[in-house]
């Protein structure tokens, strides 16, 4: 099974209802800040991960679509906004669209999404209560991720983070999106609870190894240059995993050092490299790779519960495939 | 009938119900920062309109609490959201949450009291499809406020706005929330189908009435000392009904004279004095006042469809309340 093509199958059939579902609207100026991003492609895997789900219980991907387009939508307000927080200039290629169409419309355009996502959890052709059960759901997750995205905000004014604070982050953060689309694609798909229960669990555990392999690779991609990710992170004191592990485990000596260095934005060039140093010293990094590792096998092990099928297998790469992917 | 009493009688209600539901929450860093706004009073109009429309309609208020209270939360959000991108300092007499909280937490608190809204609206206890249908009017409604949001900052840089147009953006910026919060109120209220529409027609006129109603009050309140407000208005060109009328009805040297001036940010104080004169000279500022009276006679007249009763006293109170208030 070659995964890419399932995967870019599976997000040429999704890109063609979402272009559908924005098309049009008024005021132009707002429906086009709006497009900007959605519509400038990228992977598409909150809705493959809901499509694939609803696949594996045998289910009809045409149902799920609503919800799909609307997981999308929620993601792409969230970097709008995100990046109008973080300053960031460029996202997929292109520039942010606070950058391209000024902060004010950014800001609204990000809201605008945010309430077509809703719009689009309308169109799910599904009994009333089970609709109801669902966009509940729906609205946990989306107070989840913004509380997670306080919580890392509010991380990098923190001297001590422990790794359970971590973990509660970026569940709420990332891994809530990968445990709702999962399990609301088996809801909408017919799945039975046990297969429902089972995709829930499926999405958290790749979620969250998900985006501690972001962090690992974020260092690991950066690791002969040392170039200026690593060096900004250790510089702003950005509590990944790997830093929170060396942060936790390091005394004497190694602990005067991070304090003094991490988080120190004057901090030179030979300090970052000392501060990394120590992340390898004390094994951070394997440690951050391995417990991204053990979350994946996890995900998969879970899958035991659904009945053999190709969806399946997908399901079974697709969590693999985090781990292959590069930046 | 005393229209504050009774208004207060009922934001007082309300607002015991809105503190229990934005109680706790974590981070508090956040559930903080979006509590700022919604806690610091003010006359919870919106709330009252889907109260007092129930009641009109002989329903049981508590049912409505939750729907009044995903309305106040969509209005703080929309507030929250709009301080940013006109980078206001005061509201309620107390600092905008992105001065006092920083522009990153106010982005997060807005979205947030966005998602929360919704979580209250699955509070009210209605019928399943009843609440899918009231649930999409309000998601149609939000829709719109972002569009009309759009519209007003569009309008600054746009030479020309026609009546139509202005009707239009406030139509959705402001009338749509009046006309939501009436017509569901009845929804939810159990009213018929003509108590329903007659609702709908009344909210919107009323609203309507009240944002141009505001625009009357701004240049009239500061009539006298032509203030910083009608200054700033003046200078930054801003759409109001009375501008509009203007800038539709001044030809020849009257129409060279709001070219070279409305807009320009540098006018000079005796420059912005000759606009207000031809507003004062074209009865813009009379015409601003009869639409706002005509609007808010409407309302009134629409409540014919509606049996008497105390609730509908107070509908008809609440529609000139809008046209006796000061600032």
């Amino acid at each position: 099974m070659d995964i890419d093509f399932e995967l870019k199958k599976r997000a040429d059939f999704f890109n063609t209802q979402l272009e559908k579902f924005l098309d049009g609207g008024n005021p132009e100026s707002l429906y086009n800040a709006a497009r900007h991003l959605p519509l400038a492609g990228g992977k598409r895997l909150r809705p493959c991960f809901s499509l694939i789900s609803c696949e594996a219980v045998k289910g009809d991907i045409i149902k799920v679509i609503p919800l799909a387009i609307a997981l999308e939508l929620i993601h792409n307000f969230t970097l709008i906004h995100d990046d109008i927080m973080d300053k960031s200039k460029l996202r997929r290629n292109l520039p942010t669209v606070h950058v391209k169409f000024g902060e004010p419309s950014a800001i609204n355009a990000g809201d605008l999404l945010f309430i077509k996502a809703f719009e689009s959890m309308h169109n799910i052709s599904i009994d009333c209560s089970i609709f109801k059960n669902v966009e509940f759901g729906f609205i946990d997750f989306i107070k989840e991720i913004c509380e997670g995205q306080q919580l890392d905000m509010d991380f990098e004014n923190k001297q001590t983070v422990n790794e359970e604070e971590y973990l509660e982050m970026i569940r709420k953060k990332t891994a809530v999106f990968f445990q709702f689309a999962a399990e609301a694609g088996a809801i909408i798909g017919g799945g039975t609870q046990d297969e429902i229960n089972a995709l829930n669990e499926y999405g958290l555990n790749a979620g969250l190894g998900f985006q501690i392999w972001d962090d690992y690779l974020d260092i690991s991609s950066d690791e002969i240059t040392l170039g200026k990710d690593i060096g900004n992170d250790i510089r702003n004191g950005k509590k990944t995993l790997i830093a929170v592990h060396c942060l936790n485990n390091a005394v004497g000596d190694d602990k005067e050092l991070l304090d003094r260095i991490f988080g120190n934005i004057n901090a030179a060039e030979n300090e970052v490299r000392q501060v990394y140093d120590l992340f390898k010293k004390l094994k951070s990094i394997d440690y951050a790779k391995n417990t991204a590792l053990n979350y994946i096998s996890t995900a998969k092990n879970v899958l035991d519960k659904l009945p053999d099928s190709e969806a399946k297998q997908l399901l079974l790469e697709l969590a693999d495939y985090s781990i292959k992917r590069n930046k």
